[in-house]
């Protein structure tokens, strides 16, 4: 992973946050070429998740909401770490990862801090760092980052930064559904920040404190009989090998035991990568049931029925919610893309194997020779109308097709002598590493048919 | 504006944030056509100012910062408002709005303290509460939300939310010029959000204290001799009325005289729109010479010029920022759009008449009776493959009409008993409410030449 990190910050996916101040501990900027992938990447989720499935709608609400919302959703008295010091030399660390780390056959998410506090003692765990087995009672650490808004620096005036967008799909489901007079099933999708104050980030863009989400709540009569969690299942499952070309080989679906399972879940489903650290969580699906809806319902008084047409009654909605990281999928797309590939005579070339649909660049153009920048450069301002193109002048052609596979372009065209007379030019291949000569006034059409297979 | 707040309310467009809890001050959530609007704007912004300008590159930085880098840009010690408090009646203002609101003419801005203390004294400025003069001195009050990163909650884990995301771009300046090997003069540009903790935010989305920003900073070598405020001032314009169809008579341009001027700035341009309140900023145009990255180097230490290779020296970049907030574009083109129509017979209608580029819906398509709902549907899920589309089956034919009027869907197909022997659908204009008989087989092709002119 060290290897692929140093080649995203060289080539310009993704810097060191705050790197010429020595950084900021867990922080990433998406740099020119990261974040174009992200933005394709939150696109193709939109078109796919919202605007393109016949039941679903957006939204974009804050990230600072009113704090109710926090104390109805549980995040407010819940949503935090077990810590526990170490009294003899201490290090703070987080109690269910001790316990994990001494058997990851166990499922400390489910235990209290009494039970983990005792399995602690009664396993003897050491502190990883000075070996003793000294530590203080746990204490719950909120996850939820908090500031105040207004004049005012007191309780009244504390707010949140939301740890999840799902909250705020939640509270809109009424004005939402009203407004656009949906019927069930419907879906609101929503794509934005959120922030964990988490104890232990890491693993590169895997887990950081600042983090953005693409969360789909889809809305269901729970006596329409039809199966939606298999529904979204599949459509996630497609996405990903569809849209995004994750490569089977590389996920697996993990359906979460009872015993795993949260209090008011139905059921669960997590789509697991194989990460260069090993396999993680990549995407969460889950049937929530109405706890969410009941939660808000109950605390701010607002019926957020609706009116079953098969029962004539009001019922709450059940909901399955396919969730998603951005950074996290940043990751499973640029590891499964970084490719060190040995060529012949002892060479090797690092080659970003993208999907198309996500490249930084679809085509770069370059001239042979000093003397053709001029028609060089005209067809890169031509083809930038319609195409992603780059354009790159300096060094020689060897150097420059090794700078474009570093970087994922697909294609690679060279403007040399000949095209003045046979204009004609030299359109190079990112994977084959093929080239052929091509009419100029083909390449339009050319890249568009191209660009539409998957590669 | 209290009337079209709550057209758009109640369309779905914006919502009060947090509303089902009595809502959050100055909170907004952009419902599903909000939504889809503002999807569509930060496109055609990321498209024409940084995909398809060839100089141009992008970024996406963080919103939490090494805290250094607001010491160094001089938010810190120099982003507050300066408050009073009345000592009569208690109530708090910013004391330079107090004197703007005496004397419009008198730009406070550029005041010390102590000169806006003396002059309140000296033209006995009252408390707009109570009528009093007897205020305490101004105290200066931060205008970053500030938070605590990580396990401890001391100065040392503080942290602040960004006030702007122009500054995640000069950190990263050097970064971005060296993995792309930029040449100057070339831009960054970055989306994303930013908080302010305003102490007088309103106007309903037009100052809000969580706000999107749109901003481009353009990096150019002193010594080139080109005029780039120019060039970047016509593309602002060219933006506002070739891509979002803004309406030259509803704006104006305004040169800040020098003692308006931030004392790092050679010149500063406003784009003012006349908003239902009057005319307001909407889009400033700086040159902020090379104050940004010159305190950047001094206090990071680390080497941000550029080889300039006219002087072979070291320089350091100026640059210009084109810097527009989403929420305040939004409110521009939905006021622009809002219009209330008077019809023959005492009627009238509401049409947003939004740009195609921008409208939640191209299309959309409704059965006239219950036994053409099939057919209506399956031409609605062919439309939505290439179009965004949304589908219509309550209500009678004219109600449906005014319902696609308000929320600015520029054609209505309707599918009516005569369709199923024809062939054909009736094709409604939002804006001229003529109606033509149109072949299925012709409509994607109609649709696509349609969408593809200004409206």
């Amino acid at each position: 992973m060290e290897e692929m990190i140093n080649h995203l910050k060289t080539q310009g996916f993704v810097f060191q946050g705050s790197e010429i101040y020595g950084g900021l501990a867990n922080s990433w900027d998406y740099g020119p070429l990261g974040a174009e992938i992200k933005t394709k990447l939150k696109a193709e989720w939109w078109n796919y998740f919202v605007k393109k499935n016949p039941m679903n709608i957006g939204l974009d609400s804050s990230i600072i909401l009113n704090s109710k919302v926090w104390k109805a959703s549980g995040h407010i008295d819940g949503f935090n770490d077990p810590l526990i010091d170490c009294k003899k030399c201490g290090s703070r660390w987080r109690a269910d990862k001790l316990i994990e780390e001494f058997d990851e056959t166990v499922i400390s998410g489910a235990m209290t801090n009494l039970e983990m506090e005792d399995y602690i003692k009664e396993h003897q765990i050491k502190c990883s760092k000075c070996g003793e087995t000294n530590f203080t009672n746990i204490r719950k650490f909120a996850l939820m980052f908090k500031t105040n808004q207004g004049v005012l620096e007191d309780e009244s005036s504390a707010v949140f930064l939301r740890p999840e967008t799902a909250q705020g799909i939640f509270i809109n489901f009424k004005n939402s559904q009203r407004s656009l007079r949906k019927k069930l099933p419907f879906g609101i999708g929503q794509i934005g920040k959120s922030f964990r104050n988490e104890i232990t980030p890491g693993n590169f863009i895997f887990r950081t404190r600042e983090f953005e989400q693409m969360e789909l709540e889809f809305f269901y009569n729970p006596n329409d009989g039809e199966n939606w969690f298999e529904y979204w299942m599949e459509k996630v499952e497609t996405f990903l090998t569809e849209k995004i070309q994750i490569d089977k080989k590389n996920y697996r679906i993990r359906k979460h035991e009872n015993d795993e399972l949260a209090h008011y879940s139905n059921q669960t489903s997590d789509i697991e990568f194989k990460f260069p650290f090993g396999w993680g969580e990549l995407w969460g699906i889950a049937d929530r049931g109405n706890f969410d809806l009941n939660a808000h319902q109950s605390s701010s008084g607002q019926d957020l029925t609706y009116l079953d047409p098969l029962s004539n009654q009001k019922i709450l909605a059940n909901v399955i919610e396919p969730s998603v990281g951005v950074e996290r999928m940043m990751l499973a797309i640029m590891w499964q893309a970084y490719t060190v590939e040995q060529l012949e005579a002892n060479n090797s070339r690092v080659v970003m194997k993208l999907p198309y649909s996500l490249v930084p660049y679809q085509v770069a153009i370059m001239p042979l020779q000093k003397q053709l920048i001029e028609p060089a450069k005209q067809l890169f301002e031509k083809l930038l109308v319609n195409f992603d193109a780059t354009y790159d002048e300096t060094g020689n052609v060897g150097k420059r097709y090794r700078r474009q596979d570093a970087i994922g372009t697909p294609f690679v065209i060279t403007y040399d002598f000949d095209s003045l007379d046979d204009n004609k030019v030299t359109l190079r291949n990112r994977d084959s590493m093929l080239q052929e000569r091509i009419e100029i006034s083909q390449i339009e059409e050319y890249l568009k048919q191209k660009l539409k297979q998957k590669n």
